[in-house]
């Protein structure tokens, strides 16, 4: 099976909107420097990274103690993935000069067998590979490998791509089915999907088949990491102490992958996961693993996944719990689960061309993982709730997992480098090409060069996207040629409108969520989409109990919600009617510049016949109040208050 | 300060109803023997008790090693209260002598200084009064000593009372502001409330000292307890590790008890605290203490209390969080913290007649507390919560702790026993005297001998509450004598009647939620009194925004629930009619023998129309359903289901 289309090298694709180059400078001008710094223990107030002088160590550079958790070396490994994506777009020689020299300190640390990981080098040399379960050792040595295809893709420098084959070569010859082999994989699924992209940028099919043999292995009897665990008399790592037995749901190492039928355990790990196996389906062929990607997407988004695309019931073990449990307050909703979703989705996307991935994609992407980034791009959410009572995220133990607010970032935790690769790597979701058709997933204004047709085709995007649903696209190519754009018409959207040149578009074929524009293309063509965003109420399906009653307000593709700046607070005590009337009106005051707010009129359950009872004979008294919802992925930028996505209907 | 009256002797107070006759003889024929078969660890399948073999090791009578909980000796302390409160009213020939054996094993484990404790005279010898934060010391030397004078009132005999003297004559010694003497107090107070029970049954004025000096020394600066935790090295009991600084809360030592503005930190200790405060103003008149007393129970029933009477919000350190924060799913509200706060009503009712204080005392009980049993008696409920979903307690670990089904008691949990012991002295409760009023403050039907202006009056009351609200009175006595009889008006109750001797009562005054009648009474002479039991729907304040929009239904004392047994899976899709009629039907399938159910109709959004979707435009389609609501305390008596008590209004 091969790909129906690609994604379009990042190099090619510029974004030029206002709504994602603002994230994106934020990356390049604040993130990524502000990483560099912290990585290298230079952030006044914050706890050290470590990351860096680790490194130096390891290399003999430096006399000293190994510094933080026993995976702290992946810290480096995704600010140079960052910068890969981020020179393939700006070149910055600045920037690759340190990145070069932090490459150059990684092969310092290299051992001549190819190994490298500065805790086992440094702090536990000889127990290298005695507890995958908890050690994050392939986890580390999979997100070297995306920096290394990132970095050589972006710069066309082989420098840590070479010291990746080195590893992974020596990976492939301690792990495999013969003898003196261990017939194991890593508590934290990663290196899965990493060893497709060292494939992919390589060649080497050693890589994939190794990919293969991780994901085959998971969860086969008799079971590695449970063996391995009694073979260290059942001592963690995290705690030093005898622990129960460990759930391999956690880790999704339960029962095979072609067998498992629904979303469990640690929701990083999970979608990792799902995200290699794609690939692998993708690359192999193999029915059965594509088959249960089909039945663990279908799973995770039709019944454990939020309206803002958060993925993650419970903070204990960062995980899913059971199909429809979402809870909007307690929930977890780990920004990094949903980057993973959006990887997942990516794939699915790679073998078919159905909008319902773009749409999921999408959904995650606007919502949740804007959402987690604050305006200046300092200030991350790593568990993005659905509703929120300061006071209760304070006060109540259950609850102190959840912000009102986000919190500074001190570089030594895993969301905002994912974030920052995700949206510095933004231009590879937008569009894939095949040989004749060009798929637009994403509605950002962008720029891109691609082969169509044997034609090199220059495509200009130009949109207010997520404010406004019109879309245009100008195209220059030299000779007139003829393919296809398929534009995605998202799920959310009644009564889109194709016009080609200023005429309605003829001859369009809709399949699958992708509207197939199919004719002979000259240098300064235009088409112009129209996605009217209309204002919609959501209900949840009934049997998510959390949600019952309640709608949630969506415009396009961004999810709406109260915040007790605009309404005040007992955000609780607020009802709509099914029939509310919400308009979409520019607020310019909006943090972030400005966009689209909704204002409608609700009813609040006022609290002044109360004479200090808790509990009455109902009499409830209410009045009409006008109500002002703003972006979900905005809220909490305003200082600390309630917010709710959900509202209660009156009806 | 004097009470204005007090509770009727326990000999002297028999209750004949049906209702709670039950619930007595369950305690007396099953818990109570098999609560004996526990502590000497006879009970197949269930943990060893050891409580009763480590007393044979501390007395010389067998070697082996100490077995359990650091507290383990108080199982034994509530057994042996329990059963002084059952041979009050039921002599026992064969019981009294087991109980006797036991007292006499104490006896023999009891320090030539007074001193008994067998966690400390087995297995840490010379470790006495050192870690009086977390081990418990005193709360079980307070709990024996509420056995001694249960005991004691109970069979006549000061075997245990005297026992109890010496250890306290003892801890008297160790504790107090002189040179050499410990300034401090348990971690978990208990011996504040037993020592004011010693001083009533000895006269002992040191004994209401003690207690004075426990409760005027907590959270005084210099910390005692944070100064206990710092001089062992910060090593907790429990881990057998450092821990950081305890949050003084928790045991309610943060600052002096007469400064404390809110019910904070574990809800038992809290309550155990409170009443022995009660009980100090009342005996001493201490104005800022009694005025603390009313400014706690203000805060605890009106911004902290579940309409079921269950108090606690959080599983983590079992405890209260703030004001109005009262998730009906993730509730603790244990069952030993409800009868603490009958503990409390009860001594609030001493000290003033106020019907407030009785109405909270009887929400309590006939929700929470007999809830937490099953109709066998032979299965409890730790945790009481308002709302359940099966599947999520299973599957959502942050809800592990809230059970669909009472679990088996197998005498290590301190909820049986202390249920017990409150059911078996369940006839102090009902009445109070002074020298010339009777106070009913619960209708249970009883037979009491009361001494009221210089006579003994026998009084009877007959009624079917809580199912039906008709009570009636009759008294017996030698000569006609002038008194009142006080009967309390529920605050639930609207238009209650009095009739005496067939004739609507005459010159009765209303004050404070009692009815006082007033008259010269004969032998023969009735007392009617009709509580009307009209069906409510309750609202909560609207602070409390877990109960936004939903209304809780109440009839007479009753909290109902709705279960999935009677009204399908999904309980959360259901909504009612703010103006919904229910009709209180007898039910002679229900648990427990039958009662009242309320049948009513109400709306359920349906799932036909669902294609597996998670998410959609609003379409709701709902049809009317009938309801069935049955008592909250008969709720999980039918197997696993879900359940809820605060239900959708659909307006």
């Amino acid at each position: 099976m091969t790909a129906h289309s690609k994604p379009i090298p990042l190099k090619l694709v510029t974004i030029t909107d206002s709504y994602w180059s603002a994230y994106q400078k934020l990356i390049q001008d604040t993130v990524i420097p502000y990483q560099w710094e912290a990585l290298n223990d230079r952030i006044q107030g914050a706890e050290p990274s470590h990351a860096i002088r680790n490194f130096r160590i390891a290399a003999g550079l430096e006399q000293g103690e190994f510094g933080g958790m026993v995976f702290q070396d992946s810290d480096l490994a995704k600010w140079l993935e960052a910068v890969g994506f981020s020179l393939a777009i700006r070149p910055d020689a600045k920037l690759e000069r340190l990145a070069d020299e932090a490459i150059a300190l990684v092969g310092m640390a290299q051992g001549e067998d190819g190994y490298f990981n500065t805790y086992f080098t440094v702090k536990e040399p000889g127990n290298r590979w005695t507890n995958l379960q908890d050690c994050h050792e392939l986890y580390v040595a999979g997100h070297f490998m995306e920096a290394a295809v990132a970095y050589y893709y972006g710069t066309g420098k082989r420098s840590l791509l070479d010291i990746m084959c080195r590893f992974a070569d020596y990976i492939d010859s301690v792990f495999g089915p013969l003898p003196g082999q261990l017939r194991g994989y890593d508590g934290h699924q990663e290196i899965e999907l990493a060893l497709v992209k060292l494939y992919g940028a390589t060649g080497e099919e050693r890589y994939l088949r190794l990919s293969q043999f991780f994901i085959d292995e998971r969860g086969q009897e008799p079971n590695f990491l449970l063996n391995e665990w009694s073979a260290r008399g059942g001592v963690s790592h995290w705690t030093g102490r005898v622990t129960p037995k460990p759930d391999m749901a956690y880790n999704q190492a339960h029962v095979p992958v072609r067998e498992q039928a629904a979303a469990v355990g640690h929701a990083v790990r999970a979608v990792y996961m799902y995200a290699a196996m794609a690939d692998l389906a993708l690359h192999t062929g193999d029915e059965p693993l594509l088959e249960a990607c089909r039945r663990l997407w279908t799973n995770t988004v039709t019944k454990q996944m939020y309206i803002t695309g958060g993925i993650g019931t419970t903070h204990l073990g960062e995980a899913f719990t059971f199909d429809y449990d979402l809870p909007n307050n307690s929930v977890y909703a780990e920004t990094c689960a949903s980057i993973g979703l959006i990887f997942f989705a990516q794939r699915m996307l790679s073998l078919e061309a159905n909008g319902a991935y773009a749409d999921v994609l999408e959904r995650a992407l606007y919502n949740n993982v804007v959402g987690s980034m604050s305006c200046d791009g300092k200030h991350f959410f790593y568990v993005n709730p659905l509703e929120v009572w300061p006071e209760a995220s304070q006060r109540n133990p259950d609850l102190h997992h959840v912000k009102a607010e986000r919190q500074a970032w001190f570089g030594c935790s895993c969301c905002p480098p994912n974030v920052a690769r995700l949206l510095a790597s933004l231009g590879e979701y937008i569009y894939t090409a095949g040989t004749d058709t060009l798929y637009t997933h994403l509605y950002i204004g962008s720029e891109a060069i691609v082969e169509l047709a044997g034609q090199s085709v220059s495509l200009r995007q130009e949109t207010r996207y997520p404010w406004d649903g019109e879309v245009t696209f100008t195209l220059e190519l030299a000779e007139a040629a003829a393919f296809t754009l398929a534009l995605r018409i998202p799920g959310w959207c009644d009564g889109a409108v194709i016009f080609v040149n200023g005429q309605p578009a003829e001859g369009v074929r809709v399949k699958k969520g992708y509207a197939y524009v199919s004719r002979t293309w000259r240098s300064g063509d235009n088409v112009s989409l129209t996605l009217p965003m209309a204002v919609k109420l959501m209900e949840a399906n009934p049997n998510v109990r959390s949600n019952a009653g309640k709608g949630a307000l969506q415009r396009g593709p961004l999810v709406y919600c109260l915040e007790e700046k605009d309404n005040g607070s007992r955000l609780a005590s607020i009802s709509i009617s099914p029939e509310a009337v919400f308009d979409a009106k520019f607020d310019s005051e909006l943090p972030g510049g400005g966009g689209i707010v909704l204002e409608g009129v609700g009813v609040k359950d006022g609290e002044e016949s109360w004479r200090g009872e808790l509990y009455r004979p109902l009499r409830r008294e209410a009045g009409r109040i006008p109500l002002k919802a703003i972006p979900y992925s905005l809220w909490g930028n305003r200082g600390s208050g309630e917010m709710a996505v959900w509202l209660r209907l009156s009806n």
